[in-house]
């Protein structure tokens, strides 16, 4: 329960329509797409920074729990507030403020949905390249506070990269302004690539300068299919000793492809393929064919059964289609994914495909994979039964080898998603006592009294 | 003076051959670039991590000053002992420890210079692309120290583009590793990040991952003259609006033109130009015949008196002879050049050397004007004598103005060599007492008792 006087004084702060208690709001703000429910105590739905000031000092005073919330799109809980409290909602602050296209870049308020933020700046020929597979949900500050990479980040870099500046509320109220227009500065700390990540423990980003790059005015898809695994990622080690830079590059594993033909009663790759690859180069038109060409020969090389080529939009959708079903149709596997985006150093994904099939074997678990092969980032999928003790048990045994198989493989528990709370008892696999206490230190120089998102990133 | 027994103990650590205290040592270990000397007290020359940290702790125990060094290349001063103390030179840490093909990524020690590891990995097609103007005598770790950056940083980026992770000894000598191999990684506060550009006042960097790219296998070199700097930077603004993105897009004004004329004796632009442009783009064969030709098109829509293009390696060195030629030509001018990396929106150049034109005229001074336009980063030189005292107070009187003039501007006082000791006690015109009292909390986190490279980034 909080104290009633400092609810009135958040009343007063936003005005009574903008906090809500009631269970129905309490339940929808206590959840992100981890679906794992830790219901706020109050809802505050502020509609400028000095009123997101205000809040941040009135929970600073009574040392209350505050959680940010974005879109409410992450998969390990980033934005639900375990320890209660309460959570300000982002919402209002959805307004694109300026694209400037003689600079190339974009000044946005932290809830612009990311793909409204792409169409727009792709009207005027820009590219805004971060793609996390939510962008029709997911806003600019939740892709910052996670640094959201998505299928583009192997040739354009992760949400980090498209970050000139942050405007951000300390927990203390203090409004910070991080960086500038221009697109180099190193004055002083780069505040603004530490809070990129940093998963709303350490300010409430409340408005954003982007980077924004010409948009390439061509584009080539492609899709091969693979007797096994290895065979795809043999050919993406072949495409990078030819030196190509695909903008995508995903694979899909045999587990997904199977999940996707029951789900849609119709086989979209030949039959025996063990994993298929997904690659789009872009750029200057000239350059494009080339890149193309060259990134046929690397499948074909490495044993390619089929390569496809898309040559219009709708044949591009068409062989995008496996990829875009793989979330409905893994549900049909089983209930519950335990979706982890672990990432090991691109030429390690075929040992880390064997150490699947170990987990897999050992454990008697289904596990479909797919994801950022350029990248190294795998979306290992364990397809569970929430219901099933036993199932469960085994699946988190097996997650651990996961983790420690891929810190192991000189990798990440995390390249996409951030470790919320679902991988905070993780944490010491990766990093060790001396980072991670140095890490509470950092924290502690943006919020001493520990009110921003807490039971984030690690426990206790 | 040091206590005795401290600098034994240093010689314990590292031998008694890597210690020197002789004043030429003194001397030469105590200035960079700048070349305003403060020796240290004692130079110590460590050959392993474990040393540094052992270092690092005798120095933290009686809170004795400890300044890292790397090439000694700053132009700030950032590796200057200017409380005294201890220099630890990083010049042992001088090798290349692996280039990895398959994952595209270095690891090497921190004194590796720069042109040495950009041999190393184009010898194997792979590019290695920031590029400080002092790329023979600079090191990775000072790179990485200022994040420096270089006339490739517009299509490229910085140093920081291309840090995967670090392994860095605290001031308390604990040893931690950041990031990892993998080339996405979201685990934690993004620490290496933060110590890109902290100027050696975090950590001392031991050891660094890399990211590399594919060596572009074509290029084209062109020079445009134009009347006027108006011109110029409309060119670049026309460049930007047909989308093309050159590796290089270096500006040179009428100042520094007419230097290097007196320098060498010859024209080398003809009669009239107001400034230059120097234009590399790079790529796939066709998509450089390509943009070459958009790039040539800009300039001539802007009003450009000559575009003369390279085809080959002779040509491309002559053409960029003026660039080259600049430094020892502006010595010509005046004994001292204040050499100012200010940095303004991209769009923003011309107003920026309409201010710069002001300077010139209300405080009668020589001020020369180079550098990165497409990343609106001008390297503005006040050619002065430093035995007129009146001459160097306009001097100063007028950087003040240029750096006010910046930051209304929405840039920035420092794009690439950081504040060091010269430009901090000008830290509060860009950045809030909140940010930098913020900044100061961080630092704490890092260096409790602040013997990391005192006197840098802030005053007192």
């Amino acid at each position: 329960m909080l104290p009633p006087a400092f609810v009135e004084q958040l009343r007063q702060i936003v005005g009574r329509d903008w906090v809500r208690d009631d269970p129905a709001a309490l339940d929808a703000y206590g959840q992100d797409a981890l679906a794992r429910i830790h219901p706020p105590d109050l809802v505050v739905i502020p509609g400028t920074t000095l009123e997101v000031s205000a809040i941040a000092e009135a929970c600073s005073a009574r040392e209350i729990p505050l959680t940010v919330r974005g879109g409410g799109t992450g998969y390990t809980g980033g934005s639900v507030p375990v320890r209660g409290g309460v959570v300000v909602s982002m919402e209002r602050f959805n307004r694109i403020l300026e694209i400037d296209e003689d600079n190339l870049l974009a000044v946005v308020q932290p809830n612009v949905v990311t793909g409204v933020l792409q169409a727009a700046v792709e009207r005027v020929g820009l590219f805004y390249p971060p793609d996390p597979a939510s962008l029709e949900k997911s806003v600019i500050g939740g892709n910052i506070a996670e640094c959201a990479g998505g299928p583009r980040a192997f040739k354009y870099g992760t949400t980090r990269r498209y970050v000139l500046g942050l405007e951000a509320v300390l927990p203390g109220g203090e409004v910070i302004r991080t960086g500038s227009k221009a697109v180099k500065n190193v004055v002083g700390y780069d505040l603004t690539q530490l809070l990129v990540g940093s998963e709303g423990t350490l300010a409430i980003i409340t408005q954003a300068v982007l980077r924004l790059v010409p948009l390439p005015p061509a584009r080539a898809t492609l899709r091969a299919t693979f007797p096994s695994a290895g065979a795809a990622v043999e050919a993406v080690s072949g495409l990078i000793r030819s030196r190509v830079v695909p903008a995508t590059l995903e694979i899909v594993d045999a587990a997904s492809l199977a999940a996707v033909a029951r789900y849609l009663g119709e086989e979209l790759a030949p039959a025996g393929t063990g994993a298929l690859l997904l690659v789009e180069v872009d750029g200057l038109a000239e350059a494009v064919v080339e890149e193309a060409r060259r990134v046929g020969e690397a499948c074909r090389a490495a044993g390619a059964t089929e390569v496809l080529r898309a040559s219009t939009p709708e044949e591009r959708d068409r062989l995008w289609r496996v990829r875009r079903e793989l979330s409905p149709a893994l549900k049909t596997i089983a209930p519950t994914k335990l979706n982890h985006d672990v990432v090991v150093p691109r030429g390690r994904i075929a040992d880390l495909f064997d150490l699947l099939q170990e987990l897999r074997d050992s454990f008697n678990l289904t596990i479909a994979c797919f994801g950022h092969a350029g990248d190294g980032n795998i979306h290992v999928n364990f397809m569970v039964h929430a219901d099933d003790p036993d199932e469960m048990a085994r699946a988190r045994r097996a997650e651990r080898l996961l983790f420690e198989g891929v810190v192991a493989r000189e990798g990440s528990i995390s390249g996409e998603h951030g470790v919320g709370f679902t991988k905070a008892p993780y944490l010491g696999l990766e990093l060790s006592p001396d980072t991670i206490a140095l890490m509470k230190r950092v924290k502690q120089a943006f919020d001493p009294k520990g009110i921003l998102n807490p039971g984030k990133i690690w426990t206790e």
